[in-house]
This record gives C-alpha cells, structure tokens and sequence, in this order.
C-alpha cells in the first residue's frame, strides 16, 4: 500500500512533505496511509506572498466579484465531492458524517455567495449601520465603514471537519477580501489537501488568495502583525498556548477561538414522556451523541431532564442507542463509524473516566461492544456511552470535563431555574437546547442561560419538521460561545465577514462621506442629469443624480376625494373637530399615501423606458401635516445602485417632499429595478 | 492646608484610605493636595456584591428604565458641574478642558439616554440583526438576541479625564445592564471620586451598579469570570500586563483596551496655503497639540503636509504656539495648564528627547519658556514643542514613540499614497485626520488608511463649522483602534452597550422567538382582540393582535382613475403593450401606491379613537403585480411596542396584502402613534 504524500502550498508553490514528516493512520484499520508536515517552510514568504500578491489581488475584486467567485468555487467542490467523501472515510466518518462536512461546507460558502451579492455592495467599502447625525444643518455627518485588513488570515483547524472547518473560514475571509493561510490538523489533513487542490486546480481564486499548510506553522505567528487575524478550532490547552504568544498580545492580533463547550440540552417540563417533544428530544440527543462518533464541538455532552423523566430519558434513549450499528464507515448500513484515531480514543475512555468518578455509566461498555466490517481492536471505535449524574450540583467534572467522543451525562433539574442554573456550570457553550413546547419556559432558558451561550436552539412539535439540528452551525447564525468555547465568533452572516475586516468611523461633510461609502448622502452635491432620470438606464444614471418636481398644491377636494375612493375616512382626514383634538395635527390633514401617490405622480416619467418597476419602499416617515391649501414638490436623488442580475439592478432613490415653506413633509427611499 | 482623603465605595460602603496610602500633588504647586489607596479592599466582597446586588437590581430594569436613570444621574451632575470644575484645576486643566472632560462626560451619558430610548426596546432583550428564514415554510427561524451579561465591569481609567473617561463607560455599562468597578488613575482620582460621590449621592442609581476603587486593585483581575468585562485606558505597557492575565485568557474575559497610539493629521494636497482648509489644518493641530497640555489619547502627535508646504505649515503652526499662553489654569487667559504631575513631565521630556534623535525641534524649549501665575519649577509645566523630521520613511521612534504632552513632529509627503504608508507606519491609531477639499483624496486616504485606524476624520471649508474636532470622540462613534491602539472599540452608539452583553443566536419557531424578543414574528400566534385594533389603546392592543379585512377587487376602472388622479401615468400602468414587454408584470397592472391606499382602506378604523397617526412605513416590498380584476385582502397584526412619551407610543404593525389565490402581493411595517 502506498502512502500518501501530503502537501503544502506556500507562496504559489506545493512542497511535499520533508524529512520530519509525520505518519497518519487510518481509523478502521490502523495502517499508515499518509504522510505530512513540511520542516523548510519559509513562513514569512508565505505572509509576504499572501499579503502581497493575495491581498492586493483580492482587494481589487468588489463583494460581489468575490461572491461569484466563491458561487463558482462552490459549484467547482460539488461536481467533485465524491472524490473527497471517497478519501474521508478513513476519517472514520460515514456518507452521512461527510454530508455535514463536505456538502456542508460547500452549503456554507453557497450561503456566503449569496449574502455577498445581496446584503453587500458591488463596491469595496462595507457601510456598517446608518449615517449618525452629527451636527444641527447637516455639514459635518459620521458613518462607520469596514474596509478589508491588509495582511492575512491564518485559520488553524480541528481535525473533526476537514472540509467544513476550512470553508466555514476561508469563505467569509475571502468575501472580505483577505487571503488565508490554513493548517489543518494532521490527522485528517489529507482529505484538506485535497479540497484546497480542488480549489487551486480550478482557476477560480486570484494568486496569493489560499496557501496551506500541512504539518506544523513553524512560528508563523510571532511574525503576524496588527493586520493579520489567527481564527482557532481547537482545544483549550492549545488555544491558551497560541493567545498567550506575546507577538499576538502586544499587536493585537485578532485571535478568534472555538474551543471547549460542554454543550447541553434540556428536556421542558412540558415534554413528558408521550408527547412529541419527548420523542424528539431522545432523538436529537441519538443524533447529536453518534454523528461524526460525538466528534463534534456542537455535541450535546450533557442532557438535562425533569428529575421524575430522567428514567424514562434513559431508558429510551438506550433503547435508541442500542440500534446504532457501529462499523467500517464504508458500509451503508453503518450509523456511527471510528473516532479519528488511536490516540483520540484513548483521549475519549480516560475523559470518560474522568466522569465516571461523579456518574454512573448507563450505557455502552467500551471493552464489550459490536463492530461491523472492522477490527475493534485496531480501529479507534468506541461505542456510545450514557452516564447518570445523580449528584449535578455538587458535581464538577461532568461540567467542565469535554470527553470528544460519543459520551453524554444524563442529569435532572428541580425547576427551569435550576436547570439553568445547571447548563450555565458549563461556563460558556456553544450552543444550549430545549426541547419545549412552552414559550414562557423558552423565555426563562433565553434570559436565564443566553449570556453563557452563542447559541440556544428551540425545538418542538411546531418546528421539528423544518429544523436544522442542535448540533448544526449555520452560516447564517453566530457559531462561536463566551467563557470555556474561547470567546469568539464565527459565521452569523454577514458579522462573520467583518471579522476579516476593519470598522472605522468616518467624519466629515456629506460630500466626503458619499464618496467614500459610493451612496448618497443628505447634503452631498446633487447633480443635474442630462435628462429625467427614469429616462436613463442603471449604468448611465449616476449617484447623486437629482430631479425637482413642479410643486403641486392640495386641496381639500383632493382628500375627500381620496377618502371616497380608497374607503379610508380616518378621521384626522374627515373630521376637523376631532383632527384639532389629536396632538399631531391642526384640523384635517392630507392621507400619507395620498402625498406618496400625487408624489409619484409628480416624478414618474410615464413613457415606457429603462425604470421596469417600484419594487418597494422603505424608512418613510412623515414630518409636518399637510392641510388643504399647502403644496408639495418633490426632490428625488439616486443614492445607491446594486447590480442584482444580468439585465438590472436596483436604484435606491432618496425622496423628500416639502411644502410652500420648504420644510419637510416627508422623507423615504424608494427602489426601482433598472435595465442596464 | 488639608490634604484630602480619597474613598473608595466598595460593596456599599465609603472606605478611607489605609496606611499605605498614596500622596497626590497639585499638578501646578507641587504641594500634596490629597491621598489615596486602599490596602484593605475585600475585592471578592465588591466583585459579589456587584454580580449579586448590582446586576439583578439593574437587569431588573428595562432599557428604558436605564435610559431614563442614565438622563436623570446626568441633569444632576451637571446641576453640580461647579464643584468638580472648582477640583479639576489641580489636576492642570483649565477651563476649556473641563468643558471636554466634565461636560463632555455629561453629554455622553445624555446621548446614551437618548439613544437607549430611541434605538432600544422598553424590554430585557435587544434584539440583534434581522429574522433570518432558515427553512422553507418558516417554521423555524433564527434571531439574534443581546441579553445582559451577569458578570461586573471593571473599567481602569487613563488619568487625564477623570470624569469623562468614567462616564464613557459607566453610560453603556449601565444601559447594558451590568454594574460597574471604576478604578481611576490615582494622579486624578479625586475628581472621579466627587463624581461617583454626586451618583450616589443622588440615589438616583440602584444599589450595588457602581462600586470605586481610589488606588490599587488588589488581585481582582485575578477573580474574574467569563461573566465580567475589563474596559482598560492607559499605556500599552500596562494593557500588555494586563492582558497577559492568565484568568483573563482562560476565562475568556473580555478585555477592551484603549493604548498607546500615534495619531496622525494630513494635510490635503489640494490644501495650500492661502486656502481655507490650509488655515483651518493650522488651527486644528495647534488646538489638538495643547488642548488639555496634549495628554489626549488622540491628541495629534505625527502631522504630514506635502513636502513644498512643509516650510509653511512649521512657521504657520510655530507662530500660533507661540500666541498659547502657558499658565495657571485658574487664570482665564491661560490657554494650555499643566501636565498632570511632574511624574508625567519627566516622561514626557524623557520621550521628546527620543524624538529628537530622529527630528529637529523647531519650535519650543522645554529650558526656556513663560508660564503665568504659577513657578513653572514646582508645577508640571512644558511648552508645546514642534519637531521636523526631513526623512519620516527611514525613521522610527517618530512613528512609535508617544510623548503623552503638547509634543508632534511634523513630516513632508510626496503624493497620497506616500501619505498613506507614512500614516499607516503608526502601526494602529485612534484617529487620523485628512484636511482636503478634495473627495477623491479623501476616498484615497479611507481605502489605504481605513484598516489602520479606528476613526479618520475629515475637515474642509464645507463642513469646518460643525465639525467636532480631530481630538473629540463622540458617543455616536467608535472611539478605539486596532494594533498598537489596543484593538478595542469603545462607544460606536448601541455597538458600545453590546460590548457588555452576550450576542446569542436564538433558533426556533415562530412563536418562540417572538415570545424571547417580544416582538411578534411572521408565522407566531395570531391574537384575535375583543374590536377592531385601531379602536384599542397602546397598553390595550397586544403583540401578535390580529384583523384581517374583507377583500377588494381591483377594477381596471380604478387603475385609471388613480393615473390620472395622480397623475401617476407610468406605462405599467397605461401602456397594454409596453407593460407586457416588461420582465415584471403580465400586461397592465395596478400601482402599488393604489394597493397601498387601498390596503388602508380596508383596515382603517374611521372614528375617533386611540390611534393618533399614520407616523411612517418601513420595508414595503412588492411581491406580485395586481392586475384588473383581481382582489386584494389585508392581514394586519401588531408587531411591536415602543413607548415614546408621556402620553403615547409607537406600535408597529406588520402588515400583507394577500390576492384572491392568497398569494402575497406586498408586505411592509406600519407605524401607528397610539394614546396610551
């Protein structure tokens, strides 16, 4: 059998592995399969190279260059998956296990393709949050941008989720537009290899954009500066290591750590044995302990219920575990495959052991357990293990003891509130959940426990159907928890991007900040187009670009009118006595939609042209009543344009109307679509 | 004459000074004015009774009712302005820098007040970013949720605004939720002291949200949890201490520093002399120089004209020096005080002096300069002092070394991305400030500066009479940097209450996550109320309160009717032909400001009632086009409440508008004022 040679990729160039290189075993059998780590690395022409070439090429890409370009890299992974689930195996994970790592990870960039597109720029100035109001007439504005970091980003890995744990990084690194280097762990670092491979191979990603490192950083990071980030998966002990390193202290060094978590879930009081929740609890809690063979950061590792259900609990969630078969990944009958390797099971049956000293084991005897297709002895299986904690209060170990295998403690709680008292012993997870159909109870857990968590998941009969699992991170949603998990985050849409990139406030005039952010700003120059701007398509209309209308004046005819024909007599527009009552008003007023409708009708260019449609309208607000007898024009600016696909995109107008006196009546956005 | 004895306030109680006090001169006699330092603090009693008394007392508020306790602590303290400004004169200050410290601590608490009750709920949890749909049928969906984090806050404070530098953290602390341990700099404590004194005093704050360290800290950092914050102000050599805590990386501490930084001033290529911007960066940079004798964190310390305006810009700068009167800041002609102690004077000369071994100084002798009213001997006075360094690329200490006084050396540049590696060379500021007219070297200077600073801050002729200035942070901003600025962000709006929360990502059903966020979400519980809503008060109409209207079928009568009534002709609308060759819509279609009307005219409640106005609309998307002879139906259900005032609050209503298949034709937010 030949063993595999396992590269690096270092500024542009793939080395194979050198003299020092370390042997990896598979997990069913023990054999050597492969071998890695590179001890000529030159570290800092790998910094050089990424920052250099990668960065600068990457930043020269808009959000949405980068967002095509992580779509196509995607769709690139997924015509090719089944070569990665083929090398995955000897992980020890089974089809199912590489659906969360290898389509999940592909799902994760897909998300991160399409948040891109929709909730960035085509730009390479993110705007973080609303113009602020910095002076009284409107000269001097704040707004605060994020702008790519300049250096690199440097994602070391857990060896659980070869491909996930790489893409859930370097997707948004690279929608930020900073390239990444990624040393994943050893142990599985074969089946990285060839991801990144894939990636390379396709042309898709500018030069300098990914390097990889199989084997050993070298000391890369005493070279990083206050413009690289390090993002870590990992285990405690080593990320306490890594962000004690004095170079990532005295520069700041963004140190983002996913570590420990000893996650839990809590069964409602409401769930009692026959309802649905109690079934779906017995079931994700199954799920959760044998995916991946419990090999998961987000595993539940300690299950709490009602004190008179804990029986009931386990006895049927043996009875569940009782039918997973254990076995060769490769079978299809196999529901939980090997750890990933020898010394991670010896890790597993001493943590285990470690509780065991406050709970009684339950279920799964790891010298007498059943192995399909393999030789137990050889490959690192374990079988499912259930502890009892009869004792939580007055135990530590089961709270603070990560045993990363498929090893739970069952524990019951008096009241909610001392079951969050419970989860919250943990001191900092990544995700808690309860299964409850009672929404009081969701409250309690979420003002109870959500300061000691990043995650809390709800589940019951309403959304079992359509949930997405306890243990499943999603692109959308902060992964990451405070405390024991390392105090980071990840992912969570667009705020995962941010982390590769730098918030600044920006001061300055209207002008200044339009340009700047590439949108519109009240008092920035307003330019005359050279003809209506309805008329003009996406691409030649231009920001900024501004139109007066004639003013048109009110009368009380008109409202009645209105109210006649919409059937919307409110009173403040019908009743003169009962409009002078209310606070807001002198006497009858003018419909908001009746001044939104002649508004329209004062701006709209009605002959068929480049505006396809008003596709929606937002932050309208009305400032000063308008009666019978005031006028209103209308001055319309196009503040932002977002290409969305090969034949338009939208146009954000910003719209004011004013009455005789210029002041205010109205302020609001509107969106149109544009043919280009 | 007395000295004073400076208190601390720990667990509720006022504590004198133990024996190993420290003594504290007048920056401007010399003479020992007070004394502090506590050796008998009981650290874990106040870190207790913070997390015990302090943190449920204010969580049991909303953030309303912190807001308005945060408005009411600060009208007091202003109320009593005169007696902290009568103390801070020994610290150095003047009368203008009390403005910046005392009043401007006071206006950052109002902003907070404000803001707390415009952008934040009158509830427990804030929520955090938009519903993210994460299936299909929407039968799970995912939230973001800030809750209170129930640790304490221990802020450590620089000692040049001893109130300001309190208050910018105390307000978000408190509007947060968590109770607060303020250690000031001992230099200037007994201004912080009166000034917690004032809170107290006012029984305004609930017991146990603000405790005072007056000296050392003991080993309290050594007690904290992944509950607790540190918010750190002052050298980087301490942060550097500091962060290196093993508790604090274990844990997972939060730790938010704010250090060392070389802010920078560039002077616009486009702004020469004979210019307004030329004058106004003149203007700027001297008042950054002495303002508070140039102990501001962002004081300018690095300024870089063009290399032909170098000459002018020295004798420009040195000529308004020269017209600074140095004094006692009691005088009301003094124009820059003391340094805060003769301490600071040494290292402030000591750091000059390492400057000038790259720079000449060109104007200002620390040897020979007038001081007024006061024995420039005793007292800790400097003159402001003018460096030039002709060759900023090759230099060094320039760049890194930051004289915490009225010093700033003055370098030339060749072009604007000169200017940028020049700036960039500080390896991380607070601020940066670019004086130009000019847009494009404003964008220039944002894209290539923007990931080295945490504020870049930008003045010319448009907006030099609102603007705030280069050294002002401001509530609504960040104030903080990366790199050798510590990485930490303070203030920032609403971003500033987060730092002392927990983000956590909430998945579940529809009605779970409206019954955590307190906020109705699409797909929850619909309420039927007792009457039609409108007729029903703020207090009475309940979140998830539902109506649905009758239908109304749209006429192509009507469509034209409301063309021309409008006005609004658009060939969507009129034109059969056009309007079919439109990627949008079928053939002619109705407005969408009809459905809008319409859409009020089937749930508007005529008479007289609760419901006073109509005040906005948010997020109007249109979904589907309406064609003559379709109907439309309107589901209307209250989403949200916000109290606003005395007499009435905003409700939120989220509305559709379905067709006769009950597909969604538009949907959008409606914004009622309700009496209460």
């Amino acid at each position: 059998m030949t063993i595999q040679q396992i590269s690096s990729f270092a500024a542009g160039e793939w080395l194979a592995p050198g003299a020092g290189a370390r042997n990896i075993a598979s997990a069913i059998t023990g054999d050597v399969i492969a071998s890695a780590g590179n001890n000529d690395l030159d570290v800092q022409a790998m910094l050089d190279y990424g920052r250099k070439v990668g960065g600068a090429n990457l930043r020269k890409m808009t959000f949405h260059d980068r967002a095509r370009m992580l779509k196509a890299v995607a769709l690139h992974l997924q015509k090719n998956r089944q070569a990665m689930y083929d090398l995955s195996f000897d992980t020890g994970a089974i089809q199912s296990d590489h659906l969360i790592d290898i389509d999940g990870g592909i799902g994760t960039m897909l998300v991160f393709a399409s948040k891109g597109r929709r909730e960035m720029p085509d730009g390479h100035v993110y705007l973080d949050g609303e113009v602020e109001q910095l002076s009284r007439n409107g000269t001097f504005l704040g707004q605060h941008i994020c702008t790519s970091l300049q250096g690199v980003a440097v994602h070391i890995n857990a060896f659980n989720f070869p491909v996930w744990g790489m893409l859930e990084k370097v997707a948004p690194t690279l929608l930020a537009g900073v390239p990444c280097i990624v040393k994943p762990a050893t142990n599985s670092c074969y089946v990285t290899e060839l991801c990144v491979r894939l990636m390379l191979d396709s042309g898709l990603l500018p030069e300098g954009a990914l390097q990889l490192v199989s084997g050993g950083l070298g000391d890369m990071l005493d070279r990083l500066t206050m413009q690289d980030v390090v993002s870590f998966t990992g285990s405690a002990d080593t990320a306490m290591k890594l962000r004690s390193n004095p170079v990532i202290l005295e520069n700041s060094v963004r140190f983002v750590a996913e570590q420990d978590s000893l996650n839990a879930s809590i069964l409602g009081p409401d769930a009692e044995p026959g309802t649905p929740e109690f079934d779906l609890f017995v079931k994700e809690v199954q799920r959760e302990m044998t995916t991946k063979a419990g090999q998961k950061c987000t595993a539940i590792r300690r299950i709490f219920a009602p004190e008179n259900t804990v029986q009931a609990v386990i006895e049927a969630l043996s009875a569940r575990l009782a039918k997973t078969v254990i076995g060769d990944p490769r079978l299809e009958t196999t529901r939980m495959g090997a750890l990933v390797s020898n010394g991670q099971k010896r890790d597993v049956l001493e943590k285990a052991a470690i509780i065991g000293q406050e709970a009684e084991r339950v279920y799964g005897d790891p010298e007498n357990f059943t192995v399909d297709g393999a030789d137990a002895e050889r490959g690192a299986f374990v079988p499912p293990m259930l502890f009892h904690c009869a004792d939580p209060d007055n135990a530590q170990r089961v709270h603070d003891t990560e045993a990363f295998g498929p090893v739970s403690t069952v524990m019951g709680y008096r009241d909610v509130d001392h079951a969050v008292e419970l989860v919250n012993k943990g001191m900092g997870s990544l995700v808690a959940s309860v299964i409850t159909h009672d929404s009081d109870v969701a409250r309690q857990v979420a003002m109870g426990a959500g300061a000691y968590h990043g995650r809390i998941y709800f589940n019951n009969r309403d959304s079992m159907k359509e949930s997405t699992g306890h243990g499943s991170p999603l692109p959308h949603m902060v992964h990451g928890g405070p405390g024991r998990a390392g105090g980071g985050e990840e992912l969570g849409g667009i705020r995962g991007v941010k982390h590769y990139m730098q918030r600044t406030a920006i001061q300055g005039s209207p002008d200044i900040l339009s340009a700047i952010g590439g949108t519109w700003v009240p008092g920035a120059a307003e330019i005359k187009g050279p003809a209506h701007p309805f008329t003009r398509t996406f691409h030649e209309v231009s920001i900024g670009e501004t139109m007066y209308t004639e003013p048109r004046i009110v009368t009380m005819e008109d409202i009645e009118h209105f109210a006649n024909f919409t059937g919307d007599t409110f009173y403040a527009h019908m009743d003169q006595d009962a409009a002078e009552r209310n606070p807001f008003f002198p006497g009858r007023v003018a419909h908001g939609y009746l001044l939104l409708s002649f508004a329209a009708g004062l701006f709209v260019e009605p002959n068929e042209g480049p505006v396809l449609a008003n596709t929606g309208l937002d932050n309208l607000r009305f400032m000063k009543p308008v009666s019978a007898g005031d006028s209103i024009k209308v001055r319309l600016t196009v503040k932002k344009k977002t290409p969305r696909n090969e034949e338009y995109g939208e146009v954000r107008w910003h719209v004011t109307l004013t009455n005789q006196d210029n002041e205010m009546v109205a302020e609001y956005e509107l969106l149109t679509m544009n043919a280009y």
